[in-house]
């Protein structure tokens, strides 16, 4: 098994020598000794902290080849003349190329792990087993958007490609209440439950969505979710704008997790979550980025700190510590998807930062984890590691000008034909 | 006179050769000739593209000393248990040490100027004279702090050091009309006026501020600014918060500038300013970051989009196109301040930013205007410009370790000392 010592890392503010064998952390506040340094590559990281790496809750990664395509105009406009006509032409291969410009993105800003909802998943997949970071994927479900015989082979993809990967999972991903009817959605959630999977779907993004829902079903979209019988702990909401006190009952009791996406929610106009009476519910809140189309980055570092102040407006300075919006972006996701990561600790799956010290936006440093939360951005990512091995040294990512070259080339063929 | 052509650019969608010639664009849009290459320092800019740079209209430089000592705490507590015993044991030096650290951190995220509140200002002044950047140093007035011949050497001050440098301009600062009484605030509005000077103060930028006024003086501080007769074209005013209607009519009817710090206005729980409302109004609407002790650091691209997606949430996704929100942070508040830049255009000083083409923010590149608002952050500034001359080079500033380094002792011996 490979053994990677980080030499004279600050860790917690103390310089530790930290210790990952193979994909794991082995030794992190402990002395090392003669047999653990034994055949390990020691890695000189004087200068340099280690911190919990982002976990992206919510995106759809392939969609960087839309930033900026289409921005400022109204929700029905922005959809329907643009990004569905471009969406349109996109092939398996176009999913590939734009899903590499995306983990690119992630690693540099920090990110290591996404959930992701999109089409031609298998492509998404590739690129993430390619480039060393972790995933959960969807099988994603629209009704209206697919065929009955799309739908099957969906369920057979499920069952053929549960356990692919040790760092990729699938999940079952009904794309909302509204795109996907009761007998659908249940069969979704009976095929998650039995194959041990996480459930993932948008939920009252919009106050349309709410109102609708009411009309249709007499119920919120989180009362429909309990109907159906849905809600659990493998089940996941992305955004979450409109819930009531109610729904937020039904979220925490029935340990469902919710993930903000505060960026694309402001930047779409759909709301602000009432981010502080969600945390009070006892609900497991994450966070995550939506896609670049309505963000338009996939930095998890400005949604945390944009979590944080849209919390301190409403309810108060002193709420919602640095402490605590750093686990929303880290640990929270993690546990939400059930990957054992998200805190530099013995056992855990080896995911890591290691940031700059000397960067201008950490100094001086009275707290660093304020610094970070509230004041650094990419520029003080010095390295990223996942599952025991650096996806990032130095600043520099194998690969990424071709990255960026071919989804340039890329992006700009499929607006042509828009 | 220096002269330096930006070869092979991108500017606006079109590769273009640019000729600064001194401290200003001389061609920017017309081809050069033989005569404006005579002499001139030819710098290759193939895979870059330049945009205007930020100006920071509201700033406490020496603050970034404070960054991360007091966070998560009410205003009260923050101020009376941490900020003031802190900035109590400043010196001169301090605040030296403290601006130069700014100054840096400025740069390398795209600011070329700032206005600044805050004590010492010789020790500010004397930073950005050396570091080749612009701004609008105070001359700080705060009653109850000082003593009476402090004020009055104030006011010696602006006499003597009036027209000290091409760069840096001075202002008369009032901190607020709830620290400066009604004889003091009209005598520095007409030192200002007579002084062709700035009248720059906090207002409106806490409900607690705008009811203890309406109590003592029966009207909004806007309307005690009326009453004063301090409004006018040379007056800009910070956060802006809490203002209704008549309050935004009056300032607008005045040419008076407001200038926007929503980091820090959501972190101290002050609210959220009425964004939309404000720009409707007709009013010179410009960014700050303030103080990197409430933010907690001065970027100013961080500011330019917060202020676009808290207007969008309120009033639309297609409200305040990106083209528009950059102009808040670059070219509105030069005008607010008097300085003749902020665009790329012939006649205007030279001040710029050239950023990366191939940053994976940036890409695909459907609308640079719009990565560059809602996608890029500082990793893709590659150089900055301030009048004629290169402050940052290939993300290089001079003496940036070092400005780190005596940051951080200097911030760490004060804060043991509190």
């Amino acid at each position: 098994m490979s053994k990677i010592v980080l030499k004279s890392v600050m860790f917690q503010g103390k310089i530790r020598d930290i210790l990952i064998s193979g994909k794991r952390f082995a030794k992190v506040e402990r002395p090392l000794n003669a047999k653990d340094l034994d055949k390990a590559e020691i890695i000189d990281c004087s200068g340099l902290a280690i911190l919990p790496p982002f976990y992206n809750g919510h995106c759809h990664a392939a969609m960087t080849l839309l930033r900026g395509f289409a921005d400022d105009m109204p929700l029905q406009e922005w959809l329907q003349n643009h990004i569905w006509p471009f969406e349109g032409k996109m092939t398996p291969k176009d999913i590939e190329i734009g899903s590499r410009l995306a983990v690119l993105e992630m690693i540099k800003s920090g990110t290591v792990f996404f959930a992701d909802m999109y089409w031609h998943r298998e492509q998404t997949m590739k690129v993430v087993k390619e480039m060393g970071i972790r995933a959960t994927i969807g099988v994603t479900f629209a009704q209206g958007l697919m065929s009955d015989e799309a739908i099957e082979n969906n369920f057979k993809f499920i069952r053929d490609h549960r356990f692919e990967s040790e760092r990729v999972a699938l999940a079952v991903m009904p794309h909302s209440p509204y795109m996907v009817g009761e007998a659908l959605f249940k069969r979704c959630a009976k095929v998650a439950r039995e194959e041990e999977m996480i459930l993932h779907t948008h939920l009252a993004e919009t106050k349309k969505e709410v109102a609708d829902c009411k009309k249709q079903y007499g119920c919120t979209p989180v009362e429909l979710m309990d109907r159906y019988t849905v809600l659990g702990g493998n089940f996941v909401a992305a955004h979450c704008v409109h819930m009531n006190d109610e729904d937020m009952t039904l979220m925490a009791d029935s340990s469902s997790a919710a993930i903000l996406n505060p960026c694309s929610n402001l930047k779409l106009s759909s709301g602000i979550p009432k981010i502080p009476k969600m945390l009070e519910s006892g609900m497991l809140v994450g966070i995550g980025t939506d896609g670049a189309s309505s963000n338009n980055n996939l930095d998890m570092h400005e949604e945390m700190k944009l979590t944080s102040l849209l919390t301190k407006v409403s309810s108060g300075a002193e709420k919602l510590p640095a402490e605590e919006v750093l686990k929303m972006a880290t640990s929270n996701v993690a546990i939400a998807y059930g990957v054992p990561a998200g805190v530099i600790a013995e056992g855990f799956l080896a995911d890591a930062l290691l940031v700059d010290l000397k960067n201008e936006r950490l100094n001086p440093c009275h707290n660093l984890v304020s610094n970070w939360v509230y004041s650094a951005d990419s520029s003080s990512i010095h390295s990223v590691i996942c599952n025991g091995k650096f996806v990032m040294k130095n600043r520099h990512v194998d690969g990424e000008e071709d990255i960026v070259r071919e989804a340039e080339t890329c992006a700009k063929s499929i607006a042509s034909r828009c």
